[in-house]
């Protein structure tokens, strides 16, 4: 065994598969959200930033930046431990708090990502309840499917959002087989939602526990930016919400929120949650003071869809393919791989436009596209350039223009129904 | 299946086998580490902190709260997106090519957690290689041991720091068989070290690769604060070393340092790592000036060996039973796991001291214990004020002080002996 030959091939193979991934050295400036400075071969250059997750730019928030400061400032730059030895610091205790009365629920708990918040959680219930039988969405993030496949249970995987599917699965199991219905609420790369109140409704016919991923919902959506779950009345009705701290709220980390004894069982079994280091208080103060700020703030939701709406319309206007989604997250379709890549290189080396190109196995082959994500700072004057670059990389590159059956919504719902079970990243 | 009932009596388990573990709510005050206001009850008090793993209280350290301070004003509280999809910071860059120099090594990666970097790297390296054989020591952490199970590889587990044993595993796996060797520098509930050395010859005897695990050792042993390895002169030795910017350098994250190759398909592989948000650049910024200050600054580490030193010759002056720790390391005997939490319940309280207990899973019954970690902040007037709260609370409980037999070293290594493989958390 020759390991550094070895390793070598394996990256060779994601060369040779056009999936190297080389990552955007960025430096996002405070006061000019999207703009951010690109470092690149020596050289910097200020690009907007059409890709971030950073969706109402709350990271650049200046009561965030001073909670984040000033914590920091009084407590220090880190937690100094686990929660349970000595890390448990005040504004994590604060954070909870405030999460499980964003949603309405009796208990939070916070992680240091969202990605270890899908795993332990669902891995950590799943094999807590005897016999569980897991029911999984097929377009869950991989962070789910990595806790559904950690617990070691059954599991059954239903077609994407096809609560007849569901309702036949969970017919099969009976009423008393412990069930955990896993999914999520917006679907990140499509933009499309998911039938809630039907799948509570079958939960609750059925008496299976219900667990919801809302990190692209949290902030963005209900009254006081609880969610999908919040905009339906719903919360109540999904034993635990789980969301993130890093995208709408613009800080780091992950969490669930649900009833005591739940979420007190993951906190005491998880060893993910266990073993690690506790967030830092200025992050903890951070996302408290972003969640107080858009429970009582209509106005970056309101900008957001607005903008959002814009983006896709302007883009169509002009036949671009833009492609059906119910949400702020705007994909045009360009079902080449090598095309893809092309356009994103062209539209960051000749018009300081990034945007990530996603390509197969994130999305199906054929749907590869570019995924744009505006926020209330994408002025409609950052939308008409977006527009002309994208035209002229379409042009330049001859990628196609929309056609009759390629933005259909039943188009789009066939390209939806191939999509393999992964996303993000 | 009544799923409250279920996770209630979950949870009244725990509390039967007295596991069930209630978070200090703390509020560490800069500039007067290890000082710290404890809420309880609806009261504040200002406490001393013994067990802390911000090992040399860097997280107060004015350039490294500066740093943390300064890029949150420039660029944000979070990075908002995954490493490829916008959230590549310029710091968080910078970090790696820092952390690559600390190792001596060609490439860095970073993740959200010490926790996810072992999880992630040694089930990624292990699963691409083909027929791999983990040998892995049987007093690893928690994260090592997820990283072993979810790779899918064969392991041995080898005795604690036994070269023997491990030798025999190696000798029957065979030269050509593809073989991890997984073990930890710093083992933190004993505070002993690894035959680094030894390992590395038997590796490259039988042609198997090494991944250390140097989370309670970096910053604090080496010229350059790269950990025992640095210390020792054989960092250029083990494939992969792996760290935490949570502990020494007293901000939140791991990370893993060896051949481009390596860390390039670790970097493309790891579920854990690819969908997941970059770290914030103000923990990156704030990390690389901890390191870079103590790369050049020996005053923290001497300090630190100075006060365990005290600390560990004043307790046992006393009669305590301390038990022997190669390192900054402090533990003290107690043996049953009520009086232990008695013990950090009394010392708490009574005398403001916050000690957590560490009783089983975490270390084997019969072995519960105080682990106490002096910093460079813990200065001699504390350290006395330790010892007479310990001797008070010794005396209150009952507590057995030293016997002979107790502390040899003897008596400690068939105690060591005893450990399951658990720790930290």
């Amino acid at each position: 065994m020759n390991y550094q030959r070895f390793f070598e091939e394996a990256i060779d193979q994601i060369h040779a598969e056009r999936r190297y991934r080389v990552f955007a050295d960025l430096e996002r400036i405070v006061g000019s959200f999207p703009q951010a400075i690109w470092r690149n071969n020596g050289e910097k250059r200020e690009i907007t930033v059409w890709c971030s997750n950073d969706y109402l730019g709350m990271g650049q928030h200046e009561d965030v930046i001073r909670a984040f400061q000033e914590a920091a400032g009084k407590m220090g730059s880190g937690a100094g431990g686990t929660r349970n030895i000595s890390g448990n610091n005040h504004p994590l205790v604060e954070l909870e708090h405030e999460l499980a009365d964003l949603h309405g629920k009796e208990s939070g708990l916070v992680f240091t990502s969202g990605f270890i918040s899908n795993e332990a959680s669902i891995s950590t219930i799943a094999r807590l309840l005897p016999n569980c039988l897991i029911l999984s969405d097929e377009l869950n993030h991989a962070s789910m499917i990595e806790g559904v496949r950690r617990s070691g249970a059954e599991k059954k995987i239903f077609r994407h959002n096809d609560v007849a599917h569901l309702e036949s699965l969970l017919q099969a199991a009976g009423r008393e087989r412990a069930k955990l219905i896993v999914f999520e609420s917006v679907y990140s790369m499509d933009g499309d939602i998911a039938p809630i109140k039907e799948i509570a409704d079958l939960a609750e016919k059925y008496n299976a526990m219900t667990y919801i991923d809302e990190v692209h919902a949290v902030g963005m959506y209900g009254p006081r930016g609880g969610g999908i779950t919040d905009r339906e009345g719903l919360a109540h009705r999904i034993d635990i919400i789980e969301g993130t701290l890093a995208k709408a709220f613009g800080t780091l980390g992950g969490y669930i929120t649900g009833k005591t004894a739940i979420i007190d069982a993951v906190r005491s079994y998880a060893p993910g949650f266990i073993f690690t280091t506790a967030l830092p208080p200025a992050i903890a103060a951070a996302a408290t003071t972003s969640i107080r700020h858009l429970k009582n703030s209509q106005a970056e939701r309101d900008a957001q869809q607005r903008q959002a709406a814009r983006t896709k319309e302007v883009l169509a206007s002009v036949g671009l393919p833009v492609m059906p989604s119910a949400t702020h997250i705007v994909p045009i379709l360009v079902g080449d791989p090598e095309l893809c890549k092309m356009a994103t290189d062209r539209l960051l080396g000749v018009h300081g436009i990034y945007i990530q190109p996603i390509n197969y196995p994130t999305v199906p082959r054929g749907t590869e596209r570019l995924r744009i994500t505006p926020t209330p700072f994408h002025n409609d004057a950052l939308i008409d350039v977006l527009k002309d670059a994208l035209v002229e990389t379409w042009n330049a590159l001859g990628i196609p223009y929309r056609t009759e059956g390629q933005t259909s919504v039943a188009e789009s719902e066939r390209i939806v129904s191939l999509l393999v079970p992964k996303s993000g990243g």
